[in-house]
Formats: C-alpha cells, sequence, structure tokens
C-alpha cells in the first residue's frame, strides 16, 4: 500500500495511491495525522474518500510536520570510504528542522548566502507507533514504512563548524515522498538507490549496503527519545555527492535534481535561487 | 513582565506572574500558542483570567512544544579555553528535540544506557514573531524575551561520534523556566550565569562573556530558517562542565542542578534515574 499527503485547493488531504487513482483517508488532513491512529492501516484500506487522477496529484512533503527529523551520517560503506573515515561503531546522528521539507515535485531553493548546495539521496523511515528503548525485533514492527529522501546540504555552511545542523536544514531544501510505501511491500533491506542531476547518474548504489539498517536504526534511536508515530529517519546517502568529485560540481539554478529508490518511487525537483 | 505555563488540574495555562500571584491568559493553553498571536503583550498585560498563589505553581516547560530548539556550542570565551579551541568566526549549531524538555522544578531523568550526564547553564531566547534574513538590528526586537535553561548532555554519547545530537536530546533532560522575562526588563547583554550541584558552584559567568550575543545568534539563524514564536535559541555554556574538571565530575541519582541568571531566574532540578 501506498500512502501520500497531497495539496487540495485550500486543504492537504492523506490519500492511498492506488493503481490509477488516490483517494482521500477520511479524517487525516495529512499522512502524520493518519498515522497517529493506532488502526491508520485499517483506515488506509478501508478509505472511501473524494478520489483524484493520479495523475493529477500535488503532492507535499510525504509527513509535512514531523515531531522529529533525525539524520543519519556515514552510513554507506562506500561514501564512509570516499570521505577518509573508518565504519563506524555506532550511528551518526544529526538533525533537520521540518521547514526544511518540501514535496517530491516541488522547487529546491537554493538561499542566498550560500555557494555549495549538494545533493544526498537517501532511503526515509517512516515511524508508525510510539516506542521507546525497544530492541531490533521490536523496531521492525515500530516502521510504517519507507519512502525517498535528498537530504540536500550546503556544504559551505556545514564545514563553517563541526556542527552540521546549519548546512543541513535550509528552508525548503529536502525533498520527502512522493509516497510511503507499507513494510509489507518494502523491507529496507535492498533496492537500488540513485540521484541523477539533469539527467546524469551522480549517485548509484543499493540499501543492502548500509552500515546500520533500519531495524538498528529504529533501536538504536528509541534509546535515546521516544519516535512517534510519523518521524522520519533519513538513513544516510552513498558514495557521489557533488563534493567529492574531481572537481567538485554542486547544484544550479534550474537544475533539476532525481532520487529514486527501487521499489519505493521518485523525488522530481527544479532547483531554483532564491 | 514574566510570562510562564503552568500546569493546572487536567490542562496547562500561560499565565503572567505578578509580584504574588499569576494570572491565566485567556486562550492561551501554553506560552508557545500565545507569543503565535502578534498582539501577544497586550494581551498579557490585559490579562484577567484566574489567579494562582505564585508559591504554588507546578511550572511546565516554559514553551512544551516549540517548532525549534537552535543549540549553540563553545560561545563563552573561557568555556573555549578550556576545552583547547580558538575562538570561532561562526557560531556552532546543533538541534536538540522538544520532548527533551521538563520544567523548572521537574526531576532532570537520567537514562539507562548513559554513564556521564553533565551540566551546562544556558541563557535561552524565546522568539517572539516570524522571521528570516534579518540583520541584528531587526533582531533585537524579534525577541520576546529571555529564560533559563540547563544543556544537560550525556557527555558519553556526544562522543560516540562527530555529531553531539545524540548526546544532547535525551529524553526529560533538559530544563527550560521558570519563566519568560521580556526584554523591557532584560536585554540579554549582561548579568551573572551559573550552575550548582547539590549547593556546590560549578559555574560561574557573565552572559557579557557570549561570543555570539543574542541579536548575532537571532540574525544568523535567521538566514537559514524562518524562526517562528515560541522557538528557543540555547546560547552556550560557560567553564565550569564536569567534564573539563579533574577528575571529571558527572550527575548521579539524587543530585540536585540549581541554574541561575541574574534578572531571569532559577531552574532547580533533581536528577532521577530511571
Amino acid at each position: 500500500m501506498k500512502l501520500a499527503t497531497i495539496r487540495l485547493e485550500s486543504r492537504t488531504s492523506a490519500v492511498r495511491v492506488d493503481e490509477e487513482r488516490a483517494v482521500e483517508v477520511e479524517d487525516a488532513p495529512e499522512l502524520g495525522a493518519l498515522l497517529a491512529r493506532p488502526d491508520w492501516r485499517a483506515r488506509a484500506e478501508a478509505a472511501s474518500g473524494p478520489s483524484h487522477d493520479r495523475s493529477s496529484l500535488d503532492f507535499a512533503p510525504l509527513v509535512p510536520r514531523p515531531d522529529k527529523i533525525v539524520c543519519v551520517g556515514l552510513n554507506y560503506r562506500n561514501h564512509i570510504l570516499e570521505t577518509g573515515r573508518e565504519l563506524p561503531q555506532f550511528p551518526t546522528l544529526f538533525a533537520k528542522f521540518p521547514s526544511a521539507l518540501v514535496g517530491a515535485r516541488d522547487d529546491i531553493v537554493l538561499s542566498e548566502g550560500v555557494a555549495e548546495f549538494d545533493w544526498e539521496a537517501e532511503l526515509a523511515i517512516v515511524i508508525g507507533r510510539p516506542v521507546r528503548n525497544i530492541g531490533e525485533d521490536e523496531a521492525v514492527s515500530a516502521i510504517a514504512g519507507y519512502s525517498v529522501l535528498n537530504d540536500v546540504t550546503a556544504r559551505d555552511w556545514q564545514r563553517r563548524t563541526l556542527q552540521w545542523l546549519q548546512g543541513k536544514t535550509f528552508e525548503h531544501s529536502t525533498p520527502l515522498g512522493p509516497w510511503l510505501v507499507t513494510t509489507d511491500e518494502m523491507d529496507g533491506t535492498s533496492g537500488a538507490i540513485g540521484c541523477s542531476v539533469n539527467g546524469q547518474r551522480m549517485q548509484d548504489a543499493d540499501v543492502a549496503e548500509l552500515v546500520f539498517g533500519p531495524a538498528a536504526l529504529v533501536s538504536y534511536i528509541s534509546s535515546v527519545v521516544t519516535l512517534l508515530p510519523g518521524d522520519v529517519i533519513a538513513t544516510g546517502t552513498p558514495g557521489g555527492v557533488g563534493a567529492a568529485r574531481t572537481p567538485p560540481v554542486f547544484l544550479s539554478d534550474g537544475d533539476v535534481v532525481t532520487t529514486t529508490i527501487e521499489g519505493v518511487g521518485e523525488c522530481a525537483n527544479t532547483c531554483r535561487r532564491r
């Protein structure tokens, strides 16, 4: 089952995305509100609200206002090697604020004052129920499903200080969507992941290469905080980012960034200087 | 004027804290909801709801669910020197999730699996109106006021990886309160700041020693994101943290942490192993 948040005339709605139509889920103005209900799966399966042609959907960020966005750094073997580091004992975690998010077809805003916007294709985990201090077995059942995220990064700001937040949370820079694929269709342990810029393939890997997989990440993060329905975990990016190329390549006005995960979906976003 | 969020029988309320009584502000279930109204100052000054004896107040976290908590690292000259670093060109920013917050008299929860909880007394800035890309002059007027925060840190987890988030956001670890002091009474540019543990003075400095003061921080952060009413900026801690002592000292079950800022107020929190 695929679930999304779409924009309508003067509101948004959570929808179940079927083969040809997207059906509104009753009493669920966005996916986060739906996932907050313990019976979200049954509600989504039974949804019979107004429906929309799948080709006409205006995707909002998958979860527009997650309580938490936890990002993982250095989690693909080849990306760790390209940055000159050793395989880690613990996951590297940092945060992103919800205002960084954009929808799967929205513009990526290149904020003024930043010279080096870079791409980072990532598998996103979306949490389906509240959990704290759980082991990896239980963690699997806490995941609602998977989506596509691009952790677009202002490299010059990321490198200004030891902490990455300021380079990671520029407003309207992070595509998330177009939909959530539930865990019965995608288990997050394999699938090709890639990023293209203007049609040129820049990242090409498989989520099977994750050092810390979805269950390990959910378990680890739950030892620090209670994960809530709708929380998003961005699992890290593989090799091939612009900053690691010779010479380095960064995003410019008009560039189209396409982020794809096999079995999940695709975000396609145009960069716009503001 | 002092403003706070207090817990009542089955709800919370924003209050104006006067000399002897705290007066509920109408239609404001917590301070964040009050600050979201452009006329928050007039509403608070005119408040005439039910009142409570000031000595009986049960303080919730000052803003229970801020959209953003932005923390600043390495921002006092003497703390920078004790960690062996040079004065920075840019502020070091990291995040904390709202579930880390506790009220001014609540327990600090020492989560299991953490050996080295440490104190960090900090001046907190609370934002009073939405701002993006503003200069320092305008930033001053975007600040609603100041409060007291202790950025209690799990040093062992902070040091596990390059990014500090996991050591900074343990659930129910960060006192914030008891109240906001509005900018007409406190301008955030001077005032003694300190932290005592079981009555022993551990940190003793003045917010005048901040490398990046409140206006500079609000301006800088607003170049990355839109700051919203109720957002909290924790401005960094002075020297004297437990990890920098010889031998190091960390918090134990039953320890009482008292965090004080002259002209603002005091948090007094007991540590509890859970």
